[in-house]
């Protein structure tokens, strides 16, 4: 596996004139700005299944096995990268946005999904709620509202959704003392949580990323409810818009990620840092 | 809600035509057997959703809210039914065949993931392999596999791929002493099962109408793995190809399915028969 470096700034640039061609609807532009070798597979994915160590996890027989190198371009957006020509293969949570698109526009072939990866229940060590107790998210609530313990809310769409939805579930208002939106997100969420003694919501990998750089004494406390999972899908450039796809070596590169033995190895992955499974093969949806 | 009555037929010779003409392409077929009034929606669903009673649950309030009448066909194929001009918005499973096609070939919107069924793990009332208290399907086959038990293998191509990811994962065999394949499925899998005192898997929903119908000492024991649930998804015939459809009504209802408070209630929901919860929101996903 090999990481694409970083692209200087007349790359940069010429992506985005690319990107803007496309938006004109003009396919001249689908060409790669490197042609692959056939033994090559470009990977272009959302950065969690690279920043966990998973996907170096699971590649690692993939390579060994079939002797093809995979070039993993980590991204916030790879369909930009796969619009662009350098993809063979994407894999993106399924509601992001540019997946519908994409398909829709009929560039890539119909989304399967892969595997799901997952928000958790971050406390303070102690977990004063006894959270790490609970059998659903839904009594993970109930539990910090019963104690006098307080959700910081994690200003993010889906964080923000999935909350709204427990707590409508579990008969719990948002406006209850139980809950305070402090308008912070990401890593500022854990500081003011951490600092409040309180509880927050947060993906499993950008927290653990976030342990590994800072001390901290939160934890993860909960993770085993579904809800938390969000997946992720397959989808391949079709050859017809994107000619110097390397379709061969993607193709096998999907049939390996969605085989049994690799849904298994899913299964059996732990993150650095967590003993946790932060991780769910979503191949069974197909 | 109205559920659709049997077709005579008559009617059952005319949609063999027109799904005839389907496959040649003539989009000219796809006109509606029934015009729809602008009030009612035209739900084209498979069977477990309204099976369990969950779709009565969920379309009496968006009726009540609307004043529109949902009018429910459930069918093994309910592409047939869609492709027959003859539904305004689809349930199905993200998996089941007919929808990628049904897409792909653009007749149908983007497919948003609803809610999840699930299947169960079965067994004899007095559980001697105590599966109901392992906190996966991994640990329930081991505890099945340590305690001298038998799982009989349900032909079913979904329950058999799942009873192949975990028991990879777990490391058991299948050749071993704890499963046997006596080539049964379904109702006759249970009957088998009950009298060889062993464990089944099968979809919740199917096994409660079998529980009902029929004296059992069969219950299910264990329900709360994820990998359990498969994912379903709504989409809407497109107008353009189904001139008759009553987008405006189906696109009311995915959005009343698709929000909040009818997520929540998914969450409530209990079929009867069964104080387990076995259907779970999946809107998170879109």
């Amino acid at each position: 596996m090999l990481i694409a470096a970083g692209h200087n700034k007349w790359v940069k640039l010429l992506h985005r004139f690319c990107l803007l061609l496309i938006t004109f609807h003009l396919t001249a532009c689908a060409q790669p700005t490197q042609m692959p070798a056939s033994s090559q597979v470009r990977l272009a994915v959302v950065n969690t299944p690279q920043d966990s160590g998973l996907l170096t996890y699971l590649l690692a027989e993939f390579e060994a096995q079939t002797g093809h190198q995979v070039i993993v371009e980590k991204s916030d957006d790879p369909f930009a990268i796969a619009l662009a020509g350098n993809a063979d293969i994407i894999i993106s949570h399924y509601g992001k946005a540019g997946m519908a698109k994409f398909i829709a526009d009929g560039y890539g072939t119909w989304p399967n999904m892969v595997f799901a990866n997952q928000a958790v229940l971050i406390g303070p060590n102690n977990d004063p709620a006894r959270v790490s107790d609970s059998s659903s998210l839904e009594e993970a609530f109930r539990a910090i509202a019963n104690n006098d313990q307080t959700l910081i809310a994690n200003n993010n769409d889906g964080i923000s959704a999935l909350t709204e939805l427990v707590s409508t579930a579990s008969g719990l208002s948002l406006d209850g003392d139980w809950y305070r939106d402090l308008g912070v997100s990401k890593g500022r969420a854990i500081k003011v949580a951490e600092k409040e003694h309180a509880y927050v919501i947060w993906g499993a990998i950008p927290f653990l990323k976030f342990q590994a750089k800072h001390h901290t004494e939160m934890a993860i406390l909960f993770s085993k409810d579904p809800l938390l999972q969000r997946i992720m899908a397959i989808t391949r450039p079709k050859p017809e818009h994107f000619p110097a796809t390397n379709t061969k070596a993607a193709k096998l590169l999907e049939t390996y990620l969605l085989s049994t033995a690799t849904q298994a190895k899913i299964m059996r992955f732990r993150a650095a840092g967590s003993d946790h499974q932060l991780w769910w093969p979503a191949g069974r949806h197909n």
